[in-house]
């Protein structure tokens, strides 16, 4: 490996939103273009995936528009989900349910309020070890001074709760924005997990302050923590690993910010994700830490393999090689939007400079 | 003053930007629509207003717009600055000098960085009783962690330092969002206050979070920030009283971010203002305090007397009165834009019902 290359083993984005319609065809075939090969789908469709059965159809719609990346596939936690469902989801080959606090985020509405009444849920779910995906925000309430930028902090004391309560169910707090919540993650044991966006590497506060495009849920905070989150990237902690959260949204309910409506929350980087990561880890001096970050970490967590691939070699015999991909260093400008017929979707950073794109 | 109708006398507020040519004509007028009758006028034009001169120059402009409302004029604090120039202005009427650190908000490209080079001009102020009108912010900095969120409670600091240098200037604080700063303000001596908007009283980090015509600077902050805020009121500390920092930008500027331009930073208030303040008191059980908060305290730091008008009474004789407005209580919808000619300005709150309305 050159300083000018570098060749990643199969990188796994383990959280992504893939929308659904035709606006899914769209960005379904960034997560190839963006260099990676597994995706960790979200369920927070309209309606939400709340069974195997509709899991396995959202699947099937994915691989019909992309059969060449691997999609793991999520339930989205609620009061339907019974123990027996687990079963019938895990034995079908789902990964994990995905818990949203109710009303936070897009497409939450149906979103829990108190984990208690789902114990038996998380129950079945480790004993047959399916993960739990946290969306780790508690609901904004003024009268306990609970808004955007404490939400998080203020949410691990139920992590920790549920971590103590089930100490073998393998748990993921998603999208961390915090020095609270890395710190959290790391003093709990090895069942506990954490992805990090790529965004949240880049973005403070000021950065979504009146520039909508930058605003998503997480937000991003203060750059003390980011420093965190880059931190603990660059120390290589083998339970840090990427989840993208990469959300797309019609670039009109991003641009435009009515008086009565804001806009929706989300940051759209799957289709320079690779790329985008790379760039960003160099400038914090933590290229070396790019494949255990987007690959190698968060696969061991989720126990999933590095797919082989049958290749023939320079003798012309065929062998069994592990799925790679190469960046290579040179200057690449994002582009100012992606449009498929009547879909359309900005990108992250658009119009800025990249220093690595895919070979 | 029955429960249904509240008169103020001679509403003032202390922080008003009038802007220049024909969104000056838009938007000079609505000081008077919302309610008040004296402006205290911000001197961030492009270019600024530096002198004496442009000072009387632009009063002028904004008497020709309406002469019915009186203008407390205000220089720009830029090195260009001298005692003679000060000594100057004071004998021409001209109130207070405005401070803004480089870069934190609309046209503060030339704003200050340090405060010692200004102190010959602040000695000058001191001696001739002009008032030094302080933006509360520094400049963000992800190395020592400032960013939008602490840039008031950071500049705290040099407010102390200038008041205990300077103990006989007197100092605003303008549109205080935090806790940190009330406490602070409160602290230090009768020289120093404070003006807050309506709008602060209204908002939270969560009401801009992706809606940017709720983003202003200083930005909204934590709930309990907005508690203090809205306390301090309450209380009718004679040292806290509006400044609306109503702040105009064209829709476009507001409405649109693109992925590479954030929006304008301001809050449109002045065509509402007095409804407003009304509602906002009214609705943390402070309306008692209206006339002190929106007129008396205000006038009192600055020393401007309420103005007598001549007015024919019952008996048909001339006698002079106070010059005074009055709220009645009915819903009304604020306008979702107002457009004269080429210029249009979305305000604050539009769509949304006022309980209060001018009679």
């Amino acid at each position: 490996m050159s300083t000018d290359t570098i060749r990643v083993v199969a990188p796994a984005d383990f959280h992504v939103h893939l929308r659904q319609g035709s606006f899914s065809e769209l960005v379904t075939k960034h997560v190839r273009k963006g260099g990676f090969t597994l995706a960790y789908v979200m369920p927070n469709l309209q309606p939400p995936i709340k069974s195997t059965e509709e899991a396995l159809l959202y699947k099937a719609q994915l691989q019909a528009i992309d059969p060449s990346v691997e999609y793991l596939m999520t339930l989205y936690l609620s009061p339907e989900l019974t123990p027996e469902e687990i079963r019938k989801a895990k034995a079908a080959g789902i990964v994990g349910v995905k818990s949203y606090p109710r009303g936070v985020t897009t497409n939450s509405e149906g979103g829990i309020e108190s984990y208690e009444t789902y114990y038996p849920v998380f129950e079945a779910m480790e004993q047959v070890d399916m993960v739990l995906n946290l969306h780790g925000e508690v609901p904004s309430d003024p009268a306990t001074n609970t808004c955007v930028l404490n939400a998080e902090p203020t949410f691990l004391p139920h992590l920790r709760k549920l971590h103590a309560r089930f100490p073998k169910l393998r748990i993921v707090l998603e999208h961390a924005t915090t020095k609270a919540a890395v710190d959290c993650v790391k003093s709990l044991g090895d069942t506990v997990a954490c992805t990090i966006t790529a965004h949240h590497l880049a973005l403070t506060v000021d950065d979504w302050a009146g520039q909508s495009f930058n605003f998503c849920k997480p937000v991003a905070k203060y750059p003390e923590d980011r420093k965190a989150l880059q931190d603990v990237v660059k120390e290589g902690h083998p339970r840090f690993f990427l989840g993208s959260d990469s959300a797309p949204h019609p670039p009109s309910k991003k641009s435009t910010a009515t008086p009565t409506q804001p806009c929706a929350a989300g940051v759209y980087t799957s289709p320079i994700l690779l790329p985008l990561v790379a760039h960003l880890l160099e400038s914090f001096d933590a290229l070396d830490k790019l494949e255990p970050f987007v690959s190698t970490n968060g696969r061991a967590f989720y126990k999933q393999p590095i797919r082989m691939t049958l290749v023939e070699n320079e003798s012309g015999e065929v062998e069994e090689r592990q799925d790679t991909v190469v960046l290579r260093r040179a200057k690449a400008t994002v582009e100012n939007q992606y449009v498929v017929r009547e879909n359309s979707v900005v990108p992250f950073w658009a119009g800025k400079e990249l220093e690595w794109e895919l070979a």
